[in-house]
């Protein structure tokens, strides 16, 4: 029932142990669930509850500690074993007398574990200002550490399982994106066709069955283009919307995203000209992309071809993906962007999505790849375009 | 466009304030999506990077701050002015050399505010500790206070058109929960039944269209209905299964949740046993409901029920219930768990989930309900029994 052998588990544990080591962690908290199921298999729907995996630098395997009705859920999914479960009480879910990681405190000093150089993910969602104060009053003879990201570093290459699961959630994106573009039309209500691209992606394709995305279809429409991140409404698409599709087909957690720009009815020149920027852009950044080129070389590519259309963006253009929960699918190590130097290595993973948001409208059209030996495999198979619906492609 | 009258959002803001000064707040910084849409009305999948609404205790509108291309989305949906939003660079983003706290830090010393008592949501899912810390570092003057649920409290009460909304998730709850017992049944997978659970959360009804609920449908199956918050895969239901259908409708972000269980196949005597335990606690529950009532007395109704049966439950029953965003559709204030003191008050909400997890199979079947002026108004019509695929209810 594990979605990887043993052994690829106990690989990334390994991993993670020398990174802590180069880093001077003995003990690693990991409250990021991504991070949480990549070393543990632990897949469940509880990080609304405060849970982590504890790596001790000495030990083969992780601990689980999380509420007591979640145990079950880690013996289903996880590869630990028994003894490796901490399940605290109910009574300390959003209590006000005590908190969750006073039960880690006792746990650490049960194992005689209090004494030593304890990293948290200072940065990850899940582990709060308050968990933090919690374990700085309860450890005073521990030293704690950043560990942000560090494991989330060891994700960044994937192994051909991971990326076999990238390919089966890519084939359900571009189902769900298939959906999309052939129900949106005028008159119809964008809520309907966010529930086509739902069914889509969760009940994937008759081989395989689809998980639910770390985020939801994002749908902005009109010159609510203009504003990447809104979701739907019930309103009905009218004649001369931009309605921007941002999606992910996404099979046992692992996530390929995609994004394309339709329009109901004629597309204005402007944005045809931009869709047309974009998709030069894309495809020019696409060709370049090979080991041993950094991140920002990658963006530069991108910027090059806008520049020469006096076209300027600011924000970045991707970014490492793959595992992951909510509220982002993005893995938070490499982004496509001015300053990172991350070289790129067969395996990699990424989310290119150069969108470009004027004032009155936005186009964004993307692209799930990863580096292979000699260049880049793009996940998908759906044709860079603008689309207009009905299907009459301005000359 | 707002989804509240303006003076909606101003007589929060101004409950919000009168809660801060009994607490001696001046300067409140706000990170909970739900309580940052609850005052301003601000709504965008943008949470999975820092945001953060800020009250000054002596203006009246706050101010958001989050990344620069989630402006445009605080300017569609939220009733705050262009001088009140304060967009971020985009190299704030998951960078390693500078934190958006710091140009939280630089907006309270421009306005002036960074010597006073400030509090932050110490326990809130998207403040982390590196943004506490960020913050510590940032403002040395400042008197940093604990603000966990201080918004959220004053959310617990609902106004009539806050209701309103939650009535017409539970329509949609209703007909995503009819969908659901409609569809299982032996050899049909999982997932296809989730695609159809989805569907109709997010198509609604033909007047209103659906949101996204704050968690995916829950669908534990077989002896998997132990562990309460395992989501689907795309396995077939097979003959015997017992299957937890935990699911919630959504409108506007307002949650009416709901949770059924059904067996495909004939029942044992021990499922269908527990399953009329769990009803008669319902039906008895729900009937001593009423303001002026504690919480801890709701639970020990309960608890009365099922000890006549011999059978104890250590988690608590029941929690309140709104506006939110994932990764919960609970508001951490009020719970229906022993020791809980809170007074039950007319237009407070809760979803009631007394489920049972036993070693091998679970049940649960719940109601949320908002509390009346004498009793308590159940927002669904959906019959409280164990759901038997094909039809066959055991004598």
């Amino acid at each position: 029932m594990l979605t990887f052998p043993i052994s690829e588990y106990q690989d990334r544990v390994l991993k993670t142990k020398q990174r802590m080591a180069e880093n001077g962690v003995d003990v690693l908290l990991i409250t990021d669930p991504a991070n949480m199921n990549y070393l543990s298999g632990y897949d469940a729907w509880s990080f609304y509850v405060h849970q982590m995996l504890v790596v001790f630098i000495d030990e083969e395997q992780p601990y689980w500690i999380g509420r007591g009705q979640d145990a079950s859920a880690a013996r289903f999914t996880s590869w630990l074993d028994d003894n490796h479960l901490f399940p605290y009480a109910d009574s300390y879910v959003q209590s006000t007398i005590k908190h969750p990681m006073d039960f880690v405190c006792d746990f650490l000093k049960l194992k005689r574990q209090d004494q030593r150089a304890i990293a948290v993910e200072l940065d990850a969602y899940y582990f709060t200002a308050q968990s933090y104060l919690s374990l700085v009053k309860g450890l005073p003879n521990a030293t704690l550490l950043d560990g942000t990201n560090l494991v989330n570093w060891v994700r960044i290459i994937k192994s051909d399982q991971e990326i076999a699961y990238m390919r089966k959630a890519a084939t359900i994106a571009e189902k769900a994106m298939r959906v999309a573009v052939d129900t949106i039309d005028e008159g119809v209500r964008q809520c309907d066709v966010v529930a086509e691209i739902s069914h889509a992606q969760i009940s994937g394709t008759a081989d395989f069955g689809g998980d639910y995305p770390s985020i939801v279809p994002l749908l902005p429409t009109g010159e609510r283009t203009s504003a990447c991140h809104l979701t739907w409404s019930d309103h009905v698409f009218q004649q001369g919307d931009p309605v921007i599709i941002e999606l992910a087909g996404c099979y046992k957690r692992y996530h390929s995203p995609l994004a394309r720009t339709v329009v109901v009815g004629t597309p204005t020149e402007e944005m045809q000209y931009i869709s047309d920027v974009v998709i030069e852009g894309v495809n020019t950044t696409l060709d370049m992309i090979k080991p041993g080129v950094t991140c920002e070389e990658v963006e530069r590519a991108w910027s090059d071809v806008i520049a020469t259309y006096d076209i300027q963006k600011e924000s970045r253009i991707g970014y490492s993906v793959g595992l992951n929960y909510p509220p982002d699918w993005g893995e938070h190590t490499a982004s496509l962007r001015p300053g990172d130097k991350t070289v790129l290595e067969p395996n990699m993973a990424f989310h290119m999505i150069p969108g470009i948001w004027l004032d009155h409208f936005g186009i964004e059209i993307s692209e799930s790849f990863r580096v292979t030996e000699t260049g880049c495999e793009v996940f998908v198979d759906f044709p860079r375009d603008l689309y207009v619906k009905p299907h009459i492609r301005l000359a």
